[in-house]
């Protein structure tokens, strides 16, 4: 059996999004800048996607503009405002927990002197404090910036009060929504500026968008043309945007019925894990996204379950799959306190609406399968249990 | 009929590179980064892809890049090398004739006091001169940018020559290759950085890539997961970047055949043009992309050209299409010295391999009929000829 479990790093384009991108991969290939016909119909594709992505988001579609990644959305934000409001201050706040889009392009600001940064931390669960964020507001404050849903352990921000004391401070407050957008239903109300990604939901790679609430100014970050209202300049990649905007449209009407399959599928697989013995499930038992099954083992390393797993079929990761090539634990399961050699024994598996129940079963048989062959051969492991408890509160 | 001639702006997408594209639009959608089946074939497909395009340009593969687009590739350069070599110097040589996304982005780092730049002038067809290019290098100096063709007359620079004066001063040097590459063959000898975009050569929209000559290490201008050397993060677009390599490919193994086919449309096109009274051929009579027609006719708007020939069922530009929605006189043609009162009256026609010898045939005509009828309605055009002479030596 071939198993995807992998969906908080990459979805599978839908059929359907194929299908609406189609025609601008093959006839209608007009530039959206010329004049002609052609171009006419590309710029109203352009135009159509732009209000259905706002209309999809509930906001004023003058503030949706489309970039090549969430990572891009992500640099645009936090550089533009950081440039925007420099005579104000180039303080920021953000979390422990956020992606690397977001932690690496702040730290490189912080240590080139261009921002000073407050990094919130994040209890057990991996959620923020808003009395944490109210306490760490400074008059030189000039973004905050955290994100909805984790993308390692699946916790769900309280979003709506954080960018609430945001505004009481008239502070911006940006969200990184990558992956939250398409899964749960996005709350508008308080947040400035948020951050989306095609290909976590069902859309097409090398397309994302960023939303700023209109009267947000900052510079772009891609000079040129003065495409996307001068933010983002490039020639328009109309198909990827066209396929955003299809996917964003077909996850938002399915929400409720998606949300019921992927959770009962999260459900087999999260009771099937926690009855491995010294298995812990990471990040908020219940406000966490629906299709995020995350959890440690002890005495074994994620990597080789990893690879166990695959070797079985099933695509599963580590922690992030967004950072190539390191070996680190993952900054996100140290934030929520699991020592290192704990944090080293994670397992992710991240469903889509896809996933059927025999998948369900099927995973939880190979994870247990892979997780005693790797205790095994274990050093950390004997006589059934860890040789050692890293984790005197697990 | 129906005459695509506006190719510099974009080509429509190859069916062989859609083709080599669908495989990862559909069931290879792994995310590179992941360490699973899918992932390594998707990661295979990104390498195999870097290790053409190398190939293709006669470099080392080290130093291929993949981007969101020619216009991000130029402001990762650009911005880049300001900041690596931000002990060193800040001035950056470039010419009057660039694409937006050089000048604009130097425009903006010289206002915020990023940079000194010396703009070189160009000579009546569009040309820089070596020589002043040798007396503008100043020991600050640590970039010169220089594009390979320009995108409104076509004009090839000598980018050998030019790039060879730079590295006998130790200066690095770019060149913005994006309306060259796949059309002439690449001449990356004295060549430091290149920019490519891909849907230029029948590849799709929403890619491009930055050449860097291994050893030069310059920051990202997007921060995040670290993907592709660390030069550009955000999860990779496999199928763009699978698209980019193959149209590469194709332009480059069919490239004699397709000159010789695009250059007899051209030469059609440009003889009947000249036909018409008060027309000039603007940019070098020989040095010049062979798709590239570019024209200006005396007493008409090129707006108004534009217009006429889309309702004749031609699509063609009035100087750049990557500049939205601008009515200002292109700074290519005042650089090259025309009067802004000529330069306004300027049409680019830009053919591709797909283009007939009825289809050169039948833009001709709708070109002169076009021109007719304007010139009738035009204040400045009365008896047969202008009213004023704007420009004494055409």
């Amino acid at each position: 059996m071939q198993v995807y479990a992998d969906h908080a790093a990459t979805t599978p384009l839908k059929p359907e999004v194929l299908e609406a991108m189609m025609p601008y991969l093959t006839e209608q290939y007009g530039n959206a800048s010329s004049m002609y016909g052609l171009a006419r119909s590309a710029k109203k594709a352009l135009e159509a996607a732009r209000e259905d992505v706002a209309n999809l988001l509930g906001v004023d579609k003058r503030g949706i503009y489309f970039t090549g990644s969430g990572t891009e959305s992500n640099n645009t934000a936090i550089k533009g405002v950081l440039t925007a409001l420099s005579r104000k201050g180039k303080h920021v706040i953000t979390t422990a927990v956020e992606h690397h889009a977001i932690i690496h392009t702040l730290e490189h600001l912080r240590k080139s002197g261009h921002c000073e940064l407050t990094v919130l931390p994040v209890d057990e669960y991996g959620a923020v404090s808003p009395d944490d964020l109210r306490a760490a507001l400074r008059d030189d404050t000039v973004l905050v910036t955290i994100m909805t849903a984790n993308n390692e352990i699946g916790t769900i921000q309280p979003i709506d009060e954080l960018g609430a004391i945001a505004r009481e401070r008239g502070v911006w407050f940006h969200t990184d929504a990558v992956q939250a957008i398409g899964h749960v239903a996005p709350d508008t109300q308080n947040i400035d500026m948020l951050t989306l990604s095609a290909h976590k939901f069902g859309g097409p790679k090398g397309v994302g968008a960023l939303y700023l609430r209109p009267g947000i100014i900052i510079p772009p970050l891609v000079d040129g043309g003065g495409h996307e209202g001068g933010l983002r300049s490039g020639t328009e990649n109309i198909a990827g945007i066209v396929g955003l905007a299809k996917a964003l449209s077909l996850a938002t009407d399915n929400l409720a019925e998606n949300t019921k399959k992927v959770s009962a599928v999260s459900e087999t697989v999260k009771r099937g894990l926690s009855e491995i013995p010294y298995s812990h499930l990471t990040g908020h038992p219940e406000k966490r996204l629906p299709g995020t099954v995350s959890f440690v083992f002890e005495a074994v390393e994620g990597e080789s379950l990893v690879l166990g797993l695959d070797a079985k079929g099933v695509a599963a990761s580590s922690g992030s799959a967004c950072s190539s090539g390191t070996l680190d634990p993952s900054h996100v399961l140290l934030a929520i306190g699991l020592p290192h050699e704990v944090a080293h024994g994670s397992l992710r598996l991240t469903f889509g609406e896809e996933n059927t129940a025999e998948e369900a079963e099927y995973v939880v048989k190979a994870v247990a399968e892979v997780v005693a062959r790797a205790r095994e051969m274990s050093p950390l492991w004997s006589g059934g249990k860890p040789t050692e408890r890293f984790w005197q509160n697990m």
